[in-house]
């Protein structure tokens, strides 16, 4: 089996890259390749993988990557969200139509090889596609509505999979992941940055900004739930789906409050107070407008597991990245 | 004040262009440009308006269009639902790719004028960005979830609109119109023909068929206050839509015994018995995922007003179509 992984050298695709070579490398999977706009690096692997850069806006490219007839495709790659709404064409280049050659790209083989290849497409789609004002848990019926370009373009990606599914080109599913936590490295241009800098920052004794009040609810998962998300899709009865091929998928509902109460548990109050409140208007406006919490029947009934709570989620971080 | 009409030869944008003409020519709106890819035909207003012809899949015509600076652009223009299921390319470049290069041309132009071009933007969506199950009446929240190629396109087409808006390159609204009935002339590719056939048929002597069962209802318009809406929408307070740009529009809900009993009021048993019961199980899986009934309480607040009743829409066909 054959896999392909776009975005291949972001904090998730390099994870779901290494998750997968180690796992399963030699077994049911045999041949995956690795692909981004800069070539991902995956330590102690070097000989398991095929590496491939360039840009997806390239239909030149997305050609080669399909020619490969991947068996399974994930597609992660896409301009954050800050980056999407300052810079209107390259977020829509980028996410959507880049989205979009990339379903061309399988369609044409699908006809060309009188529909014998027929890949499973498994997108990262975001909460970003929801705005408010939300119900006190988001189901799975709450209907979307971007008030980001990010959100937008996501959601034009989401109907496209949904229509190129029904179709029968291609067996697809949009994941509505929560906001990763903690991200390792250094903060990003998402507008959510701050929600990992608050927890790694400490963690690792330097300060970290606060810019929204501590009141404000979000919704969450580790990098480990992530790459078990994107893995739990690919084993997924598609069928199940249906037409509805977005899943919100399960989570941690936590307030900042109840994030850096955690966080104190875990180390102390001297960790804690590393976190500086200054409040940021831009980014308050912003967050303020993402959802708190969901219902994610659909999901759980499919088998998807969330992290257990929000302490659960620093401990990863702190095994993945500290104690390693 | 000038106006653009894109898809003016098309039943509904004639009737727009002739009404604009009548009611408001020489007065506040003194320029209308008719746009299609046939030159539409307007009787007796020879020297009113402006005939262009092409194709807007082509970014040459948009700009031309664009160029002229219309302040309001109707933007009805669409491959019809059965067309876009049969033909998947033609579908998608003309009703989602045709309306994106129509966003662009408008953001390029509001762009190069320093923000001083922004026109309303007028979009004719359409019922089929739903789909089952529904509730006894869909609300404003209940979320589209496209089960036709249509559907997705015209979806797509909504996200750019608000997305286009919210950003501040133009002044959008989709309206997601009813099914249009009872339309003059001949049976389209349209899925939803029939439910003018079986009026528009039998009032004109000759026999229709009637492909689904007759406990179906559906959610119905007559064309003129399709005009209406379309006029209406031009003179809305567009601060009013906020973020969200698609209006589920008000209309009359009728099951199709209760068009045939409607139709035999007005025009008797004998008119009515020409319609022939002939089941097409192809259109009758389309149209049984069509919504029933809808709660347009967004768009009554803003001022749209349905047809009285399915009798009323039998007589605005009559008034218009034979008695004259």
């Amino acid at each position: 089996m054959k896999i392909l992984i776009i975005g291949a050298a972001g904090m998730i695709g390099m994870r779901l890259a290494r998750s997968i070579i180690k796992d399963d490398f030699n077994g049911e999977i045999n041949d995956i390749t690795l692909f981004d706009v800069i070539p991902p690096k995956i330590e102690n692997h070097k000989n398991s993988y095929k590496i491939k850069t360039g840009d997806i806006s390239d239909p030149n490219i997305i050609s080669e990557l399909i020619n490969q007839k991947p068996d399974i495709i994930y597609h992660l790659a896409a301009i954050v969200s800050g980056d999407a709404e300052e810079n209107f064409e390259k977020g829509w280049d980028i996410n959507a139509k880049g989205t979009w050659h990339l379903l061309e790209g399988i369609r044409k083989k699908f006809l060309t090889s009188n529909g014998s290849y027929k890949p499973k497409f498994i997108y990262a789609s975001s909460l970003a596609v929801f705005s408010g004002p939300y119900p006190s848990a988001i189901n799975d019926d709450f209907s979307p509505n971007p008030e980001s370009s990010y959100g937008a373009q996501k959601l034009v990606g989401e109907i496209l999979i949904n229509e190129y599914s029904r179709k029968g080109f291609l067996d697809g599913v949009a994941l509505r992941l929560p906001t990763i936590v903690v991200r390792p490295g250094k903060p990003n241009k998402a507008a959510s940055s701050f929600y990992s800098s608050i927890i790694r920052e400490p963690l690792n004794g330097i300060e970290a900004i606060l810019p929204v009040p501590e009141n404000l609810c979000h919704w969450f998962a580790s990098p480990l739930s992530a790459i078990r998300f994107l893995r739990h899709a690919a084993k997924l009865d598609f069928k199940k789906l249906g037409n509805r091929r977005s899943l919100n998928l399960p989570g941690v509902s936590c307030s900042i409050s109840d994030q850096i109460l955690a966080l104190e548990e875990i180390a102390g109050t001297k960790t804690s107070k590393l976190i500086k409140k200054i409040p940021d208007k831009k980014i308050e406006d912003i967050v303020n407008n993402w959802p708190q919490n969901f219902m994610a029947d659909r999901a759980i009934e499919l088998g998807f597991v969330a992290d257990k709570d929000f302490k659960d989620i620093i401990q990863i971080y702190i095994n993945e990245e500290i104690n390693t």
